[in-house]
């Protein structure tokens, strides 16, 4: 049987180790809030509504990569695909609070809601103002009537560059909150999967796909998607992979958006460019104009092979703020 | 056997397909040379010292990624692993030529050099002025005495990063042609495999390695590296890398530098994030100053799995010209 093969130290401490070198990577721009996995940027501006993420490590460069001016001010990270333990989070989000409130980002899975929620429950106690946006832009993990049961994926990019803006930009915590949500509701994302991803330390890969097979909609940590497929070509899965996320939103003729072709890990950029020029064509076809295009791995699953794609509908104020500068490890603009 | 997997369409048209997914990716800030596969940035300055690139594709986002504001300003590009033929980068310099000479920047391979000195001469008898400057940063492909053997990898990021920015800066070709070699001289990589990348044509690996076996040293298109090793933790894979890149120039205390960890194809984040947490402890320890550090997929070749080092010595030249703002697809200053 096929074994993973990762160039790592001791495997229960990959987490700590990656963040380590994240934190070097960045030169003084983030910081480790003190005695847990977490960070936080180290230009926090005072006063501002801060914007706390966080989630499970192995999905590099997110979530930490993605703390910086103009985007998350704070990250809590868990153990590998583990959910933050509420400490953490709650200590990211003393840290992080400025006296105008923390707005928790992160995807939507039980592990993160239940612990993030508690984390909620503590911060009231400490008189800090807190309110949850959870990411769910997985069309393919639950029809769209139960859309709050959708996972959170690649759109946690998006949605922490709009509400990384908005807290910038905006000094009310509710303005702040209601275009963090905007934002939230007009992305939608879907994957395909080529191969698994491994967990380190087990050394093991969370599922296996025969060589002519792949997998749409598999979730980050190998969730079952909604239907396997044998291998085709780029352009039949990406028309596939559109047709389904065109029609969810649904996004139409005259909208514009900022496309993301996220690398889940082990996939070449010829792939992602070559999906690109597909879904770019798709969209002109539709009279769905690209704002923005971003291609590589911003949110990943170990060394799955394939990709997804994230789109956000954008309106005069999601454009207004997608356009503001940001400044981290995996996103500058 | 293994067989790669890849999201493609017709193999024979990979390498075209992914530029034009490319050119789609920025929205309009690269144009096609006419009639050839070339790539030219559309806010093309006038007056100014000219930089081309190129080389083989398969190295996405390596060499069209770095066209733009402050990097190349054409990259003339070849199919999957084989250089650009003489009259694309014949096309690229007539196109980027503002009247004050083209200076050719690429990987240090037969077939690029062949290709590009024979481009030279037919500039020449356009009366274009013409310098190359080679990139032989891997320091695994010869000793140091045949410096001018070695073969060129992700330090061609550098170069261009400089050889941009001087092209910005200084209005006298000369000028820019000597701050561009002493980047060159300056940089230094070498780097690791786990695993193969494979050609989309052939659909095969270049080359096998045993489960538990890694190769130091291997070059971008499966040329043999300079020992196979057992497996073994990532601290004592980066060490062995480090003493020889540092050895090589030689890196000393004192010295400041840039430094590159560059993801060959599948590596995770993880991985390389673990790998400068131990590159940053080892120049910390030497006395060596981390300017920057780029962590990403530079330089690639298709899905091999592994990572190079590379880093630039800096001096109040190259730092300057380090910290002007670039914008292309695949660099963002």
């Amino acid at each position: 049987m096929r074994k993973p093969k990762k160039l790592i130290n001791e495997p229960l401490n990959v987490a700590k180790e990656q963040l380590e070198g994240l934190v070097e990577a960045t030169h003084g721009q983030l910081e480790y809030v003190e005695g847990v996995s977490a960070v936080i940027r180290s230009d926090m501006p005072q006063g501002k509504v801060a914007i706390v993420t966080g989630g499970g490590s192995g999905h590099e460069p997110l979530f930490a990569g993605y703390v910086g001016h103009g985007l998350a001010d704070a990250a809590a990270l868990g153990d590998i695909f583990a959910a933050p333990a509420p400490n953490i989070i709650l200590k990211a989000t003393e840290v992080a609070d400025q006296g105008k409130g923390v707005i928790y980002i992160y995807g939507n899975y039980a592990g993160d809601n239940m612990n993030f929620d508690i984390a909620a429950e503590l911060a009231d106690d400490d008189d800090i103002r807190t309110h949850t946006v959870r990411v769910w832009d997985d069309i393919a993990s639950a029809p769209l009537e139960n859309i709050k049961e959708r996972r959170g994926v690649a759109g946690d990019v998006f949605v922490l560059k709009i509400a990384g803006a908005a807290s910038e930009c905006y000094d009310d915590f509710d303005k702040v909150v209601a275009v963090t949500e905007k934002a939230r509701d007009n992305t939608r994302s879907i994957g395909v999967a080529l191969s698994a991803g491994s967990v380190p330390q087990t050394n093991t890969f969370t599922f296996e796909l025969p060589a002519d097979e792949i997998e749409i909609g598999m979730g980050l940590h190998g969730e079952p998607g909604v239907a396997r497929r044998k291998m085709k070509s780029a352009d039949l899965v990406v028309d596939e992979l559109m047709q389904q996320l065109l029609d969810d939103l649904p996004f139409s003729s005259g909208d514009e958006v900022c496309l993301l072709i996220n690398n889940l890990g082990a996939s070449t950029y010829m792939e992602m460019l070559i999906a690109n020029r597909r879904v770019a064509e798709i969209c002109r076809n539709q009279g769905i104009k690209v704002y923005d295009t971003l291609i590589g791995g911003y949110c990943t699953s170990q060394e799955m092979s394939g990709l997804s794609i994230t789109m956000l509908k954008l309106d005069d104020e999601l454009k207004a703020l997608y356009d503001q500068p940001c400044h981290s490890f995996a996103l500058r603009k």
